[in-house]
């Protein structure tokens, strides 16, 4: 049983995000939340979102429901909703039709199949650095390492953040003093580099303004988080390093 | 002969309308204005445009040219024009040529053969059902349909005017209350599917805030009947039901 | 050796001109100011783009530099780079790399041998009639013309400034009165067919509000020539008349 109001904004918001990743994802309902994550087919990066109830207008669930959803099609729903709409699901147990209202529109939906999708688990990777900072200073860093390297270097130290991207002969950094980050802990310099993809669409749905905390060590997944949803709503997305022997 | 001078907006506005069903078509000029009739080549949909002399600044005309228009091409002239400009057209006769005056451009327009063009006639279509609304409400349920199904289903009832389409699963429903409905006249239930290509096409080009009326019977066309340039011209425009044995 | 600041919008508007033409050009850095020459591979059009030093905000230049550019590559970079920004552009001889700052951005680029990059000489064309006007006249005429003919005709009478295409049937015409041109010079009526495609490329890039001076002849290359980058940057433009044998 689950039945649920929720403003417009936040659910395009949230679904964004995950579909950067995955074509279809399971909403796993709870009593106090949906809860998503996905892995990649090429099992690079994972992404994990938690959705507090409070994050909803109006949350009903008892907790025992799998939602298969075909995100590009959920997403051509939310077009047809303005961003001060609120959005009310409902589903339909029995027929497994997610049913969406949005003012004098009544979308219902067939859902996919939950079957193949696992439940991952996220993992507990180690880190020496932690940086935050505003998202859009991310996005600079992508933008500005286009077209030079698939692998984008994230380097912490006590100077500071840097993105950086190295070619044959191109180079592109983006330095970012301590005085332009929310957050900086260096217990050793950290150093890797990561699929500059990955990384770019992943940054590029995430709202500007939002701040984003970054943890890494050489040679390891680097692990994003950040809060969408007013603080109600949770992404922990992990990114693999580059393998060496590439 | 014919000479007339017209708001670049007016036009525009009505060879998008036409342009939806047809690439060319005729313009037949009469002592009281300019009337287009096309059917589309699968004689799914016929549409009628009336221009009545005012809706011109000045119209000169014997009454007895047949103009074959090229629509793409006409379209990507008018595109030299802006919203508050005015067109001269004058035809020459001898040579079939028509030419447009746009401030300092002037440009002349090869004519095409209207040999093969009939002259439909307006169907008399019986209606049980009469709704008037606002094109954004059409435009509205068209969106919520989308990617469902190939059919749209208009319900008239009492209670008031519905669009829905259905598929295998999935399923759209936008429902318009009395309340929101400029008129409603219903001699008994009416509900039948029509192509939604065609009646989106034609819906997206009508300006908003426009008030369409439609007509229509189970199982027989709808009719959809507005006006442009000020009340000045009027548009009808007939799409046949989906037919039974699909 | 080689560096120099400057604003970002200067230098996005002359790359853009110049990349109408080539893709990748010689950047002849002397004491005085940069210039740059391109001839299209076709040898239909020649640009000369000559920036003086007074458009930079700071440039040191011992003269002795010939940077090869990749005009896409560095446009892509200076994409980078918001209108207020500006560029810091260091050459490293030894390396033969170019490093351009734009704010907390550090970009190096591999440039291009310039070895098959001639240096080609401004021809010395006579005219007999000179014609400035805004280039959003220019503009306007061109947009008239398009999918009519390959040639534009540009003619200059006493009467004004007029450009014109002809095709089997339609024709198009933009006529300029005198008192809409800023000068008009006429020795002699001058008239003939240049490529519309080559003008349009060149006309679509210059800024809105920009002079253009054309001087012409009949069956002669037309020249233009305006300023950019408040004056301190001048650009000339030779464009082939269609071949008569055509």
């Amino acid at each position: 049983m689950f039945k649920a109001e929720i403003k417009s904004e936040t659910l395009k918001g949230l679904v964004n995000i995950v579909s950067t990743l995955v074509d279809e994802v399971k909403f796993v309902v709870g009593s106090e939340g949906v809860s998503i994550t996905a892995i990649d087919p090429a099992h690079i990066a994972l992404i994990s979102v938690s959705i507090d109830k409070d994050a909803f207008i109006f949350y009903e669930a008892d907790g025992g429901n799998e939602l298969g959803i075909d995100l590009d099609k959920f997403k051509n729903v939310l077009k047809l909703s303005s961003a001060n709409d609120t959005i009310i699901m409902e589903y339909d147990e029995e027929r497994n039709l997610l049913t969406l209202h949005i003012g004098n529109i009544t979308r219902r939906m067939g859902l996919v199949d939950t079957m193949g999708m696992g439940d991952p688990r996220l993992p507990n990777v180690p880190f020496d650095s932690v940086v935050t900072l505003k998202a859009e200073h991310l996005l600079k860093g992508i933008r500005a390492s286009e077209d030079i390297s698939d692998f984008l270097r994230l380097s912490v130290q006590d100077s500071g953040f840097e993105l950086s991207c190295e070619g044959d002969l191109d180079f592109a950094s983006l330095k970012i003093e301590p005085s332009d980050l929310e957050e900086l802990k260096c217990d050793g310099d950290s150093t890797c580099l990561y699929p500059i993809d990955y990384f770019s669409d992943v940054v590029k749905v995430i709202p500007s303004g939002t701040s984003v905390t970054l943890k890494m060590s050489s040679d390891l997944p680097v692990t994003l988080r950040f809060d969408l949803a007013e603080g109600k709503a949770e992404v922990v997305y992990f990114l693999a390093p580059r393998v060496e022997n590439e």
